[in-house]
């Protein structure tokens, strides 16, 4: 079986690995109290969350020299405080509010999960998030990565094939010695192209209650997992 | 005082972390007793460990492009096979020779002092090791770092400053909020002037019994530690 020959396991992060959306829900509801502000922040956290593919497209598209995520969340956000009408924060407040993205609470599976994966392989993060954000949100919510590396490193954003092909490189490995593991099916479709091994862990609850967006595996990736704890059994950790 | 800003300690590997010259005398005398060879296996590591500043500096000048340790590393190898006059070992054997910088023993301190350290401060690498070479060798040893970055990602070799600069600037931190930690006088010295905080931990076995070399602070760096734990209570780990 191909995937025998899997050394590292690379790791989509944003809704894979963290819960994002309740996340920064969490924090704009802790700052809009401390504020007194009447926000929707749930509405807020897709807005910004809306941003994100555009921001990177720039980037993609060559349009803009290579920016690193934490300055796309930082435009999108001082974008998005204008739309809402918030007003009054301090630099250190919205800057504060921009590293909300470093502190996403992981899944309940997840860390156990990834301590169970680690006896047996590599565990590298292969996210469109920069390495501070990362390395910082690591040590937050006690991930236990091999390696940080995906976009920064690379320079090139996800689903640029760079970024996946980059990432196996710099393992050391053939990319067939890797297997990307993804919450959705398009990272993993792009994953599949550069040749990686696949693991499809869906997140119904992501995109909030009520999403329909990838709950169900769109193709026969090579597994195909409940939680990390149940990619941990299938891989035989 | 200076260091209260340090957030990330970055650490050179060969020799401050890991005894490279033990490990490479025990890996060579058992493949030397397997293959009924008579070698100085101490010598050979000597020799070894004596071609890579001059292997670097051909990146360093620019008169070759990038070239990752692990091959340099081989091509040192490949020579000193001959000039040692070892024949018969299969391709394999000689790239499993080549992995032993993967396989380097921590000093008995590293991994309870890193562990320490860890809870108070990001652990990031900056060595000339590349990525694989450093991941494989934290697997191996178990020490936990939480990012693995230096030379290979920056594309510089220390102690060019961008290798310095790059890693400060990948954790998201400026360069007086990362604190380098080596062996090596002349390494802190090319960190400091790049504006790193510096701290000083002798190896004296390092080079074998009766060196001489880096024994002792040659600059008042902000830390001299006798050993990682005493780099742990010194900052208050």
């Amino acid at each position: 079986m191909a995937i025998m020959n899997v050394k590292a396991l690379t790791f989509d992060v944003f809704g894979t690995v963290v819960d994002w959306r309740s996340s920064l829900i969490r924090e704009g509801e802790a700052l809009g109290k401390a504020k007194r502000l009447s926000v929707d922040w749930a509405k807020f956290a897709d807005a910004w969350r809306g941003l994100y593919q555009p921001a990177m497209d720039e980037v993609r598209s060559g349009r803009r020299p290579w920016t690193k995520l934490d300055d796309l969340h930082r435009e999108s956000l001082d974008k998005l405080l204008a739309q809402f009408g918030i007003k009054g924060f301090t630099e250190a407040e919205i800057d504060h509010l921009n590293r909300a993205w470093h502190r996403l609470d992981p899944w309940p599976d997840s860390v156990p999960g990834l301590t169970r994966l680690k006896r047996k392989f590599v565990l590298a993060t292969l996210s469109n998030g920069n390495v501070a954000l990362i390395v910082n949100m690591a040590k937050y919510g006690g991930l236990p990565w091999d390696a940080v590396l995906g976009a920064e490193v690379a320079r090139y954003y996800k689903p640029q094939p760079e970024c996946y092909r980059t990432t196996a490189a710099l393992l050391g490995l053939a990319p067939g010695e890797c297997m990307m593991v993804a919450a959705h099916n398009g990272d993993l479709g792009h994953a599949s192209e550069v040749g990686l091994r696949t693991a499809f862990v869906p997140r119904p609850n992501e995109h909030g209650p009520g999403s329909n967006r990838d709950v169900t595996p769109a193709r026969q990736w090579d597994v195909v997992a409940k939680d990390f704890q149940d990619l941990a059994t299938q891989l035989g950790c």
